[in-house]
């Protein structure tokens, strides 16, 4: 998941009088669809009892087990990412699932070579780090420089030029929320370079470590001089900061290299085709590239994998709804929703078509709801449904803006959407570091929000009416 | 910490009505000294007010934080611990404990060198590693070799010497309790080599992890082809273990370098001189050494911290109990309890001046009270003092044959002693890891620990009777 934003909770009151579905104030009248929301509970159970104690009891977490293994990390322009679209393609096909599109496009590959980082005063110690993704190289033989430590960006700006100039600035923010911290990742090279500082270290953006740097995104603005940037563990930078507020002199020695073009990669298109209005779509998706350590089998394989099961097992059970359903495989969301970018342009003028579009982005534990975005009148269709779910606890209903993170490109041209909300309390534990691997992962809980996802997916699919815009 | 056993938890009860101290079964009868311990109440609040709310209140953390900074890790036979035992004698000094004895004798000296396992089959993938302690050398170009993953010794047995003849061994054992699953790190290369395997690596002794090995001591039966030894995380040996089932050929290549030698280090003995029977002793300690990953905060900075701060806030106070307090630094503790055995063998003529001996190596989290090693008798009487703790809830007796690490030498000897119980339950989490670092401890929690070691040490050395034996 390249980004998460604030959630705010949105209370829904249904009543179950008029046959129109409108809105008043907060409180939801969706009149007869109710009704009809409710007749599907058996669809329901029967989809959650085949995911969960039938055939496909433990598939999820089996067919991911053998993709993450088989092709471990898939960073964006990589072999291994092609060879793992070809793989599921192939999957998909196993599964009767033959309608399948791939639309190909440019995406940035940038390779992280050789690093590390040596600490040469106040005593020698090798530092723990991971590049970020598009850092430049340092020179061959490395920078060595004085550090500054910084808490934020206010008190960067404190600090004169002259101090800076020449230095490594280390951004060691506490961690708060991931929305609120990620700007020392995305911003602080630019930011430290903006002062003339060297190189651009971050504390990692994790609220727990074991000495275990996390990688992501970031982004060097226009005008700056992109200088070498990488995050270290919450360890040592706690360490750099007590170090420097006991006013030792520390030196770094940093050796970083890296490579960056770009090459060919597709977004993955799979259709369940629907019976009535074929030409209408409900979106499941994840997306298929990761971050370049472990195995991205939680960021977002899980995703990956419960959006590929949505139609396979709807196939299997013939739930053939009325819409198509069309399970999407991103490319290249870490390196900024470079495939949902492609998708939004050259699908706008079809765009009306996309009945609702839902991304599982922020793991895939225990499913507990929909962060929703859309009208009032589209959430309180999606609140209503999700009363269906109260026997697996994943009826928690919460607006969201900007809900996943792909899709995001896409909502924010009016389109309702939503984001699997889970129990993801420990995600960002594991999240864009070598831990993020299939121990992360779960066989019950998988099977939980595959039948979730899947059951949702096919309602929405089916209703009578489309969610209104 | 080398190792842990299992307790036993024993059941005090007190009456206090005989004179003498005496057992009867399970209970506890030891009359008049119920009253004299009682009457130490006040002095456990004075000291313990003087640790977590007077001039002490973070000095063992902010001391622990100085040292480890400024050392790092300390492995056996290193300058970086030699010197940091130059730093504590110095430290002393400083609060006037100029009663300082260091012993020398000889330790091992091992030193990691280059270490790299690349997965070549069916995939390339590096895996993470710590070599274990004592590990020889692979030859410069590697081991390359097909793995054998078992899960247990007694697998290992069924299999034919042929099918693991060549092959290198991988242990997965599941963790259950670190007492019973460190059998695969203390004795898994030499199984393995019995059997013709080339190398051995098992799963890190630890219940979590986020792709973070655990190096640890490990022996070679004499007469065993010594094969490289390594400990790799749980999420790369869960890996090879699905791979293994899968019946997928799985290649490893392992290049490990060392050196082994001796060095000179020294125990090191404070001693806080006893007003009546300056030759008896309570013994606090600690070891100074650690392994050579992380900072050895918590392995064993913070025993070693709470055990050097008890003669000192018991000099600041003008506590000077009847005995002597000494407090002991034990060098080389990781490579087989060296500094440990060296005191016992050049002390054992005056052995019977060790009123009752202390070590602190689980952790240095809330205190909880002692593991207690002794006659019934000795026992009961600890447990009397205990109940002076509970408004810190450090209450807690339980019984152990062998507590410590460093002290079961002798506490074997029959001399009676204690290890600190103290809420330790992700211990392991951090054990021998590059996360044994400073984040792990916590000041309320150390000055916790210091206030109840210094109270404990100093009611048993003030008693009007020895610790019986």
């Amino acid at each position: 998941m390249l980004r998460i934003l604030c959630f705010c909770v949105f209370i829904v009151h249904s009543l179950s009088v008029p046959a129109e579905v409108y809105s008043e104030g907060n409180d939801c009248v969706i009149g007869e669809l109710a009704q009809e929301i409710a007749s599907y509970k058996d669809v329901v159970e029967r989809i959650l009892e085949y995911t969960t104690n039938g055939a496909f009891k433990g598939k999820t977490y089996d067919e991911l087990a053998k993709f993450v293994d088989k092709f471990g990390a898939r960073p964006s322009g990589s072999n291994s990412l092609e060879e793992s679209i070809d793989y599921m393609i192939e999957l998909s096909r196993q599964e009767h699932l033959d309608d399948i599109t791939t639309e190909e496009l440019e995406v940035p590959h940038w390779v992280r070579g050789h690093e590390k980082i040596l600490m040469m005063r106040p005593r020698l110690k090798n530092i723990a780090l991971l590049g970020l993704g598009t850092s430049v190289s340092t020179p061959p033989e490395g920078i060595t420089a004085d550090v500054v430590v910084v808490s934020s960006f206010d008190k960067l700006a404190e600090i004169s030029d002259d101090e800076i100039k020449g230095r490594i600035v280390l951004f060691d923010a506490a961690y708060t929320t991931y929305g609120e911290t990620v700007v020392y990742r995305s911003q602080g090279a630019t930011k430290a370079a903006e002062k003339g500082a060297v190189a651009c270290l971050i504390k990692s953006i994790t609220p727990f470590s074991i000495n275990s740097p996390h990688t992501g995104s970031q982004h060097y603005d226009g005008n700056v001089t992109k200088i070498p940037t990488a995050a270290i563990s919450l360890e040592d930078a706690d360490l750099l900061r007590r170090l420097y507020d006991r006013n030792e002199k520390i030196v770094l020695k940093i050796k970083m290299s890296s490579r960056f073009n770009t090459k060919i990669s597709r977004n993955t298109l799979v259709d369940l085709k629907g019976t009535e209005h074929p030409e209408k779509l409900v979106i499941v998706s994840g997306h298929i590239d990761s971050w370049d350590v472990g195995q991205g089998a939680m960021d977002d394989g899980g995703g990956l994998f419960v959006s590929w099961a949505a139609p396979v097992v709807l196939k299997r059970l013939n739930l053939i709804p009325k819409r198509t359903v069309r399970s999407i495989f991103w490319t290249s969301e870490e390196l900024g929703l470079i495939g949902a970018i492609d998708y939004e342009q050259r699908h706008r003028n079809e765009s009306h078509n996309i009945n609702f579009i839902m991304e599982s982005d922020e793991g895939t534990f225990s499913p507990r709801g929909l962060a929703v975005a859309g009208t009032q009148k589209a959430r309180c269709i999606v609140a209503e449904i999700l009363k269906l779910f109260t026997s697996i606890d994943a009826s928690t209903f919460v607006e969201e803006s900007r809900p996943g993170s792909d899709i995001t490109v896409i909502v924010e041209k009016g389109i309702p959407g939503a984001s699997l909300l889970n129990a993801n309390e420990k995600y960002f534990w594991y999240h864009h570091s070598e831990g993020d691997t299939l121990n992360v992962e779960n066989p019950a809980e998988l099977d939980l929000c595959t039948g979730f996802w899947t059951a949702v997916a096919y309602i929405i699919a089916d209703l009578s009416s489309d969610i209104p815009r």
